[in-house]
């Protein structure tokens, strides 16, 4: 019988993949939110509350393993700090679910599709990344693309925001002030995700 | 006469500690700051200045302190990192109390009571944990606490955002303005507090 | 013949360099931008994406020479940090190019030549304290002064806004708002060069 890895070693990565899918569940709701009628949204945000909650959990459940594991597959700080990162982009993608109801926004400007379904990649991306932690191989591709895709939602937030101060979407001043929140929120996401491929190419430095 | 050790090894837990005993100084000016007539604030905002003045000189102690220091109790980063968190805290209690009287403002929303309310508790909970830095021990009801606040924290900030976009204060679009100012450095001192936490968990971990 | 470090050792320094004098160029633009006529803007924001693009090739430089070198002059991590970090500076400065066009703003307010003033000189002492990275020597002065710049980079945009807010400038509240997106970035960009000073000062404690 060959030499095998202790289960507990592993499931640092199956935690890891895990908080990541909860990511491409949340970016599916927001893309829900976005083709639902206003009325069905408080329900989107009930579901996307769910999925954060749950993704909580397991970012809680890779704490608490860092602090009881003898041996972990790599630092300490970075299973902290790409826990957390993670973490971020749910946060992110459930507050602009949350503000889009709250603030009882009509329709939303074009471009916030635009921007969803760049988040959508990215969770994609970041979900198909991470059992790849366990080699540490062919994981260039994901963090050159995760910044190829920041780059693009960059673009779509700037010219969403000048589309919106210039009159384009037509919106008045406090309509203009609340959509201003919500792009915000989804380009604080995409700027999230960002960070972790900054992060998993710091370990991969690192552990190299 | 039994082991001691040495006065220079155990100040940094003494200056940690200075250091957030000015954030709870400096919660109680903002707490104080809502409760005067409009024409005393200013000179809440003076007092204010002096205790952020008096943070600075306690953060650059330590870090002149870690430059100097042959052996640190912990890494000399995480040493750097802790007080310039810290001193975040206070930096952007002052800057909400610096606005507060910058852009001339009347009334407040009640939301930024509670607000000021859950930074209170954070100061007096920051300034209770860092004597504890020393045997690293009973840390983690500390960092749970802070964690719970925070998201109390950002329930209110959203919540309030939203009344004052919706019209519930009934304030004109350059008010509503000048509030969100207010209301999101007291969010982002939120959020600094939470850092601290979580610089503080890391340490322990790490250590542990 | 003496010992003589050998060339790849020493080009992670010229690599800093070269990326802290794309700073330089970028802060330069940005004055020349605050002093042309309107419709040269667009020409100028033109220059400052070349820059960019320059300096982004610089960052991934130190990235790739990290990624293949055996022996580095300090922390792969924080040659990262310091990289990244040099980087943002950059992006902060051209989005506050970008933003001035892409809004199709007119004219600005002086309180923003001021900040350009302070990011001009953060530039310079950026670019000029790169190459003492090599020795570590000489370079509290360098940290000192950035501080005291960020300092007063703060001043200005605090009451820069407060003067927009408050009336002083004139302007309606879309247009309020578009310039308050300029100043924020603007003071964004001055915080980044607070950070790469506080990185460089962290370096410069663990290498000492």
């Amino acid at each position: 019988m060959g030499f095998r890895l202790t289960p507990q070693e592993n499931s640092f990565y199956d935690l890891f993949a895990k908080s990541a899918s909860y990511l491409v569940s949340g970016s599916r709701e927001l893309t829900t939110l976005l083709g639902v009628p206003h009325d069905e949204r408080e329900a989107v945000a009930t579901r996307m509350r769910e999925i954060e909650h749950a993704a909580d959990e397991a970012t809680h459940a890779i704490i608490r393993k860092v602090n009881s594991s003898f041996i972990t597959p790599f630092d300490r700080e970075d299973i902290h700090g790409l826990a957390s990162t993670l973490d971020d982009c749910m946060d992110m993608m459930d507050a602009a679910v949350d503000l889009i109801v709250l603030y009882r926004i009509g329709d939303l400007p074009s471009g916030v599709s635009d921007q969803v379904e760049v988040l959508s990649r990215m969770s994609e991306l970041t979900a198909d990344a991470m059992p790849r932690l366990r080699s540490m191989k062919d994981l260039s591709g994901y963090w050159i693309e995760i910044n190829r895709l920041e780059n693009q939602a960059d673009q779509i937030y700037r010219r969403l925001l000048a589309g919106l101060f210039n009159g384009d979407f037509g919106a008045d001043t406090l309509t203009i002030m609340k959509l201003k929140e919500v792009v915000e929120e989804l380009e604080a996401a995409a700027d999230a995700f960002e960070k972790v491929a900054h992060k998993v190419e710091s370990i991969a430095v690192k552990e190299s």
